[in-house]
């Protein structure tokens, strides 16, 4: 089943331990739609300028994913910089040139009202509720947000939260949100704020998701799930990895039809590879090449290194 | 089959968020040798003053426990004061008072000399070294260290490592020991110290087991193993968290008589058992209440949040 995404569609300069890159292709929905290419169709809603050049889109498309909803506005592209030299867990913005993105107002092609799965990427909780709104047939909703929204548009973001069926976020965002150090007590109060479920992203150590009553129709009596994270030899570039993991956590439950315990567990490892995969190469290099037997294999393992 | 621990018998002064105690029982080897008595016989080697009263000795005793090995030095005992209401997941150490703890010099009892699994918990290397000598038939030797002997007495702890079948500590102090940041590469690091396995402890991130082609005699081809920790409502005391941690885990090793790559595992998830009721009451009260069939229970749980 097609999962539509909307979010942003970027360049990004930055500098990493491994060395430098400029104006990669980027973007919270290009790293999504990527990861989720891999086990369902994918429709983008986003914003380019005009040095968003074919072989770009080509990366996209090449992988299946429909682009367009993609529109084209005169000017630049949004370019993010950032730096991950002093610590690769936490990116240091460098700068944000918006550009066609400060007035992005997500248009909903007619080719992808059908779609059933809705993923909401980071971008201003305003626009997030604007799209929930066109897609009311949607049957499953799910979404990102930071730090930034959580703390500077808090009453907009909360309207969201009432709507999603998942929330997925960082361990850190979960903090801010519920103003809670304790990750069990943190993870209670985001449920409460309306989402259904709540998947924390670890970094290195892995992923949780936190289950209300309503997470499952047929009633799940586990609370929680942990899944972890494949220890990496090297980092090149953690940029996307959070979005790549949502990718491949969404793109399996969309690809499955229907949200049972097991199959959220499962989809939860597939974000762990697909966040894995993600940060061997700067930008979306890695995921490019990808193969659907690599992923697989990384499935396994995961499992190897977590099962008794 | 029987564990001989040799450490620390030591009383507490904690103050934590949720409140403060004076003088309650503690000591890497006390904690040890509680958290390892649910599943086999232990020999306790350590010393304490005139303040160890009948009513402390009891609390081991009772569980089973052997304080032959306990020398009784005329003075007080070891007293560490300790604080953790700015940071659960790191102690402020207000005082330490060696008292006859300085002048320890390990003595085995004729009756603990078939011990066949030997723990040397966190104390000077130089007499973890003598214990080992002392123990020549010991059939598994495992150990634990802290950024002190890391730091100022590397040679002698460098000489304890190449003699051990597992290391067990935490992630600060791999990668102090290591000099790297990154957990494969660190992890690798110190297995070319000389131990032919690796347990980390990643406090509420649970731990991993790094294995290198001598973990075990029948050849297992898994390097990496990632146990998850249960997520805790309320910590109430993370004193010996990390000892209770490595007593379920080589107390459940002893217990099975022969280290499979299953086994080892299997004592992973024990550990975190272990560790987790540890954390949920001051010293030793919680563990002095456990029953085998909450440990069963816990398992269980740890395996239902973490298996597909």
């Amino acid at each position: 089943m097609s999962i539509l995404v909307v979010g942003s569609v970027a360049f990004d300069s930055l500098e990493t331990p491994s060395g430098k890159r400029e104006r990669v292709l980027g973007g919270a929905a290009t790293h999504f739609a990527l990861a989720a290419s891999f086990f369902t169709d994918v429709r983008v809603v986003g914003v380019v300028g005009e040095d968003f050049l074919p072989e770009y889109e080509l990366v996209l498309t090449s992988k299946g994913v429909d682009t367009t909803g993609i529109e084209r506005a005169p000017g630049k592209s949004f370019h993010w910089t950032g730096s991950y030299v002093k610590d690769l867990n936490e990116a240091d913005t460098l700068a944000t040139d918006l550009n066609v993105f400060a007035e992005f107002s997500p248009k909903i092609p007619e080719s992808y009202k059908d779609s059933e799965y809705l993923f909401l990427a980071n971008i201003d909780p305003v626009l997030q509720a604007q799209v929930r709104a066109q897609m009311p047939n949607a049957k499953m909703v799910a979404g990102d947000t930071m730090n930034y929204w959580i703390s500077a548009h808090r009453e907009n973001l909360l309207k969201v939260l009432r709507e999603l069926d998942v929330l997925v976020i960082n361990d850190k965002e979960v903090r801010m949100l519920s103003g809670e150090t304790n990750a069990l007590v943190a993870a209670r109060k985001v449920l409460e704020l309306g989402p259904k479920s709540l998947v924390v992203k670890y970094g290195e150590h892995g992923s949780a998701a936190y289950f209300s009553k309503d997470s499952f129709s047929d009633g799940e009596t586990r609370k929680l799930f942990r899944a972890p994270a494949t220890p990496q030899e090297e980092v090149v570039d953690p940029t996307g990895a959070g979005d790549s993991f949502a990718g491949g956590f969404y793109g399996y439950i969309a690809s499955q039809g229907k949200l049972t315990p097991e199959v959220f567990r499962t989809a939860m490892f597939y974000g762990c590879v697909l966040g894995s995969l993600s940060v061997e190469e700067f930008g979306t290099a890695r995921l490019q090449r990808t193969t659907r037997a690599e992923i697989e294999e990384r499935f396994q393992h995961l499992k190897e290194i977590s099962h008794l």
